[in-house]
């Protein structure tokens, strides 16, 4: 398996409730958007490493919705669901995102996929809410790790598709 | 028909790019959430007067969507969809808000239905979009007109229901 040499940044504006991730991947970014819509494929790479992922529903196109279950080692389970508002393959997703728990807090996720043109894809998600204390919330979540050791087993993932 | 009275506040913060809309109705919560989410009802006052709006989807549940048009006297179509992050009945509505021909644009819309305790409503939605300048261009776009002329249908339509 290669060492990752991709930084994830994790960007949080001054003045808008916005988290805005940014992070390269070394692969087309067909691979990369198939990666987020194929419900085989997200399970093996979404979050942090210890948790397992359970697919309920995983149906982006405009209109569809996913659920999923985290599955911690100790058994306690994290239930995340949303609603697609858009999806254009291979370069496009916006969708909500909500945590059963975190109340009726929800974000608006918007994915763009850019073709880098050497084969590489730049993913930069906006996600807003809406306050700035929710926004500050989940910077302090620790959604770091998930995001970066999620990329991580996604460079992996797309390192054996490739090979 | 009686004159309607209540006002509808449109408030935009300084600091968020957010659009808060503030309006009271004379009827029990459950039946102006009912007006929200039955689309046989929802035609009758969503939207200036001159428009008629035909449902092509009207599921208003967790993970589901809308889909709708709105035909101008001359006969032009503007058409407008979302998806549903959540629906509390007679709570509170969660979901996303495009306008074909708005580009990549959306809203993320949370409905809060207020039970006043006499029989009255306290509606209050807050949207949110990802940055001020689409707030502010919302703003210009004439939605007051919309906003105001559809909630005066609704109040005639809530008046019917309780006669």
């Amino acid at each position: 398996m290669p060492t990752t040499k991709n930084e994830t940044e994790i960007l949080a504006p001054a003045n808008l409730p916005v988290i805005e991730i940014v992070r390269e991947f070394d692969a087309p970014r067909e691979l990369v958007y198939r990666a987020h819509v194929d419900p085989e494929l997200i399970v093996k790479w979404l979050g942090p490493r210890r948790l397992t992922m359970h697919v309920k529903r995983h149906d982006i196109v405009r209109g569809g919705g996913y659920e999923y279950v985290h599955v911690d080692t100790d058994g306690t389970e994290y239930q995340f669901w949303g609603a697609v508002h858009d999806a254009r393959e291979p370069e496009t997703i916006t969708q909500t995102f909500g945590f059963e728990g975190a109340g009726d807090s929800a974000s608006l996720d918007k994915a763009v996929f850019e073709d880098l043109g050497d084969g590489r894809t730049r993913l930069r998600i906006t996600s807003v809410v809406f306050d700035m204390e929710t926004r500050d919330a989940m910077l302090r979540s620790g959604m770091e790790e998930g995001v970066n050791q999620g990329y991580e087993q996604l460079d992996e993932l797309l390192a054996e598709q490739q090979r």
